[in-house]
């Protein structure tokens, strides 16, 4: 690379440098950051973090700045040795799971171990009886044998009863054969898999005397602990390029009638009788439900702060970021406006500002109350009330699993635009982060697929509140209270009254369920041909869900003893701007349902949202700033804290980028591709 | 790699092949595809394709399956080299213009060369004097200097008024010096500047004794003709890794006090006269102002073709993908149901498949217009109507631009989804696509800054309707019938008069133009405070005018006489289905502007477009057949023509796949980290 002039080194950004225009920005507002900070975090994971990044950023292996200009080998390569790294560092300081999880988030990109530290160790703990546990879960959690979770095939993603992958039981010999009978039975897309497990859970149909007993989990040694290759009857590799997650080694296999003792069936739950060659069923699918919406739960929870990423990105970059004057302007020697300041700008990131806080804290509401059921349910507190209970939280997670990871996903791209140009840079930091969530959207259920199941859920339970029969929870209340008023209409305040605001997304859901009941029950219309109106129930009844979330979080003793009222009143405004923008851009849907007039939405979308934001403006940098995610997290020359946006993309460009190495032979009639390079021609 | 052991090869799919099923879909629509392809693109386009195509297939050079597993560096010399030998076959073959931008286009990846071809070229041709042709044009014909355009810097985007690169006229020496007076003067993002050009059209702010005159270009030398190597007072390179984009190497460029000579500012329009040392004034601006229509009708037009090719992959991909039974299917042995079946895939799908005709049709149409107007003032027949009907176009295609760009960038994403977690695979052909194409909604105006254009184009328009001296060009007409009617209502029979659509479309125009004219003109609210108001208007003209044309092809003779009435049915329901689709999406404006009532939404919603996705769906394969993509162009496994998607993937990715030949050493306390290579540690 050519060494940077002196002349070029004496340059500045012209006009008022990112750094004072940030700290104007956080100044002028008295929002909280800290008292905020805590809230969201908790005091103890803010010094866990500040804990973890000390060590992690004096280690060269972590390094971000050549990752995104490296082949797929070799960045998975490196992110191998990333991974064996945070391994090696977790022993070296005794850190606990919380802390190796920090690692792993901090370095912010999926590694090799990813699903062998997740979902195998996780199958194991909870699928193992006490003799596997010794012979598979204690050698995963010293990493003698590694592992991945085998579940999805080539041809069978959604409908996890349709798998191909046979394990067929020998009475003979006492074994599973383990078999892929088709190309479309092949396991795919199954993390860790591709280079780095030497062993899997593999899901497979379980065959007893020619009987099918549907998808069971088996313990499967795929590679040699000592050469690493393939065992005979294997075909085993990474699955190629994707659009992100490219640190990972998704991978597919086959199995050609491949042997495996009777033990490594994962036997908790359910297990043949080696003796009888008997089957023998499984207590309950309560467990596996309430693990389900654990995990949903958890998307939901990070959808805010995976967001928050882009959102404090493109915050502090559009604080510093300044084009044209405003035209309104008196002064004529005025500068150019900060690009925040533009309406058609607020009205993309705000929103999405609101977002973060209310999907957080809809997340943890979520898990909070899963825990407070599940403690129930374990002292026998609550006996069928509990499962009744847990069925609702269950259909609702999936929706907010669906909404949550949609609006994180489209919002990040949202950011990325909202950036100008420089979004499109891999150095704003937004769209790797993009690139890498979008999976979300697919597993633990597509987002399109899950909407069947809450429609299905909202329609039992009209049809049990119909007839009278509704168990005592939130869902049935609100259709409950629908069902009661209909006749004589709604006449929601959602200019002016807060609880209102929350009933009229009550009534919203409600009004479309009912709907649906009728074309479905009495009209008779095919399941498909309802889909549409199915996804569009489920949304309406998530975004119910986060809005009376946020709105219980703004207003409960946990916030307000926690932050002061001015921070306080800011978080209220963000509630009331996420609700009423929702409301706005579904308003179809709200006054054919008679929650609202035709002039309230006028007035919602021409007043109130409009002076939300004028009111959100000042401070919106404190407010991201609140998230507190560390420089070396974002790895962005756009979301820089000290917004020396300018010079880091210069930085970065002009001396990191290994293109500059390179030197071009540029006429068409030469053969020679580039001059410092021997070898490189045509 | 490990060699496919043989009882893999023996591996089929299971159930119907890919085949089977597309051949089906063939089978079951009478639309014709050659007829329609003949339609979209004409005959000679298609042969023209075909030859090109056998050419290129040919070239080891152009082999497309380790693109996207390679490092930056490597993809963009590889690119350099497919740029290269493009060039020679041009010169091998004679190829005109038409056939080497059809070799770019097969090709699907924007190369080195990409704006010497295009900016730099046009702009020497627009801009020149025949001295300066001479000197500059015909080298960079040749190739022998090779060029960039050098507008944007750092800190300067959508204003260009506000470039900080300066060009200083030194009468002593009858030169200008060329500089960059701080860090956000660097030219940014200039496409073919980072390692290719060494030469570059370079906007910089004209400076005569003191006094600014605004930005001009000036082609100014950068690096060595031999060397390569950049010359004195020149930093420049390439600005790193982006979204997408990485064959290309956009580029930065800083200047110290560099001399140029005086004949290096192209002079065409305007120049310093270097006797006087004064300023000649360009004659009109007209000319500028008809190239960015045709710049932003060109986009338009493509954005049809590049969202076809997206909707091409998925209405394959959906066809052979099948999963779960049909939930109201009284067969019980009924294999999965094909994906393209769920009414909640259509209604993802068909509004785009729509889309792609109706931004093609719209787009020629816009080209058209252009050019007859284009004739019309150069014959001088039109006079000052001329001029006015180019500000409309101009304005028009302003608002197109955006929402053109925008449809296709989203609605590959859209696609890229509907093909559920294979969509995720690079080998989909859609993510690669999709990365490149989105810089497409910022360049060339961004689309949310476009969008300013159109509302104040629109509300000079009513302006000049409500004092009755519009002119007569069709945004007129249709602000003068709303005005006309607006007391007595509307009321279209959208549901059955396809005229009546457009109508519809036309009366919320007109009548969120008056209302916005009334915010500004009589309420005085400022500017930034209208923008959310003006980027809604602009998309709900556009969204008109993309409805009108559409409609306007579909019942035009050039079509009816090109296709059999059976295929024009088809297109016919596509018309409808694009138009009210659109119109249930955006339903809160129609019936707030008294276009239609709630019940004609309802009926939309529930039978309308239902119907419609019915009709469609059997026509759905062969309708993206006609947009002939060529499968090397497309280069999709899921996309294929033939539906061998499932063996194509595996093909791909367990033996094209690079990562595959690393054997990981797997245990956290080794350093090793592969063990076929010998220096691969941590």
């Amino acid at each position: 690379m050519a060494p940077v002039p002196e002349w070029v080194k004496a340059l500045k950004p012209t006009g008022p440098q990112g750094s004072e225009l940030l700290q104007k920005e956080r100044d002028g507002s008295n929002v909280s950051v800290d008292k905020l900070a805590e809230l969201l975090h908790t005091k103890e994971v803010l010094d866990r973090q500040q804990k973890i990044l000390a060590i992690m950023e004096k280690e060269s292996v972590f390094d971000k700045t050549q990752i995104l200009s490296m082949g797929r080998p070799e960045r998975l390569k490196a992110s191998l040795g990333k991974a064996k790294r945070i391994h090696q560092l977790r022993q070296q300081y005794g850190w606990t799971q919380e802390e190796f999880i920090m690692a792993n988030d901090l370095l912010g990109e999926p590694t090799p171990y990813g699903l062998h530290a997740s979902m195998f160790l996780v199958t194991l703990r909870n699928q193992t009886t006490p003799e596997q546990q010794k012979l598979f879960l204690e050698r995963a959690e010293r990493y003698e044998i590694i592992g991945c979770y085998a579940q999805t095939e080539l041809g069978h993603g959604s409908n996890v009863q349709g798998l191909e992958t046979t394990a067929t039981w020998d009475p003979t010999d006492k074994t599973f054969v383990i078999h892929s009978p088709s190309l479309t039975a092949s396991k795919w897309w199954i993390g860790s898999l591709g280079r780095t497990a030497n062993h899997a859970v593999v899901m497979a149909q379980l065959i007893i005397d020619g009987k099918r007993y549907g998808p069971h989990p088996f313990v499967v040694q795929i590679r040699d602990l000592k050469t690493h290759e393939p065992l005979e009857g294997v075909h085993v590799g990474d699955i190629g390029p994707k659009f992100g997650y490219n640190t990972m080694d998704n991978g597919f296999l086959l199995f050609n009638h491949l042997k495996i003792p009777h033990v490594n069936m994962l036997a908790r739950f359910s297990r043949v009788d080696p003796v009888t060659n008997n089957y023998v069923r499984p207590a309950s699918a309560t467990l596996v439900y309430g693990t389900m919406t654990w995990v949903r739960s958890t998307i939901v929870l990070q959808s805010g702060s995976v967001l928050a990423r882009g959102v404090t990105i493109a915050t502090r970059y559009c604080s510093v970021r300044r084009q044209f004057q405003d035209r309104d302007t008196t002064n004529k020697k005025a500068g150019e406006n900060q690009v925040l300041n533009y309406k058609m700008v607020q009205i993309r990131l705000f929103p999405l500002l609101a977002a973060t806080f209310a999907l957080h804290f809809t997340g943890r509401r979520m898990m909070e109350m899963y825990e407070e059921n599940q403690r129930q349910m374990a002292t026998g507190g609550s006996g069928n009330s509990g499962v009744v209970l847990l069925a609702d939280l269950h259909a609702t997670s999936c929706g907010l699993k669906a909404l949550g990871s949609s609006t994180a996903a489209e919002g990040l791209e949202v950011c990325r635009r909202a950036c100008g140009g420089h979004g499109y840079s891999s150095y704003s930091g937004i769209g790797p982060w993009y690139a890498d969530y979008l999976p979300n959207t697919t597993w633990e259920g597509d987002n399109y697929m899950l909407t069947q199941q809450v429609a299905r859920y909202l329609l039992k339970s009209a049809r049990a509140v119909s007839a009278g029969k509704a168990p005592d929870n939130d869902t049935c209340r609100i259709l409950k209270t629908y069902l009661d008023r209909r006749d004589m209409g709604a006449a929601f305040d959602i200019l002016d009254d807060d609880a209102d605001i929350v009933a009229a997304f009550a009534w919203r859901t409600a009004r479309m369920t009912f709907e649906a009941l009728k074309h479905h029950d009495i009209e008779k219309r095919s399941w498909n041909s309802m889909l549409i109106d199915f996804y569009r129930l489920s949304t309406a009844h998530s975004q119910y869900l986060v809005v009376k979330n946020f709105y219980e979080a703004v207003f409960s003793t946990a916030t307000t003893s926690a932050i002061d009222p001015d921070t306080a009143a800011v978080l209220h405004k963000l509630f009331r701007l996420y609700a009423l923008h929702t409301l706005e851009r579904e308003s179809a849907e709200f006054f054919t349902s008679g929650a609202v007039t035709i002039r309230q939405i006028t007035l919602t979308q021409t007043k109130a949202v409009v002076k939300l934001l004028d009111e959100i403006r000042p401070h919106a940098v404190r407010l991201v700033d609140s998230w507190k995610f560390p420089d070396w997290q974002l790895d962005s020359s756009l979301g820089r804290y000290d917004g020396n946006v300018y010079q880091d993309l210069f930085l970065r460009a002009s001396e990191q980028n290994p293109v500059n190495k390179m030197t071009f032979d540029p006429y068409p009639w030469s053969n020679v591709l580039v001059k410092n390079e021997r070898e490189s021609k045509l």
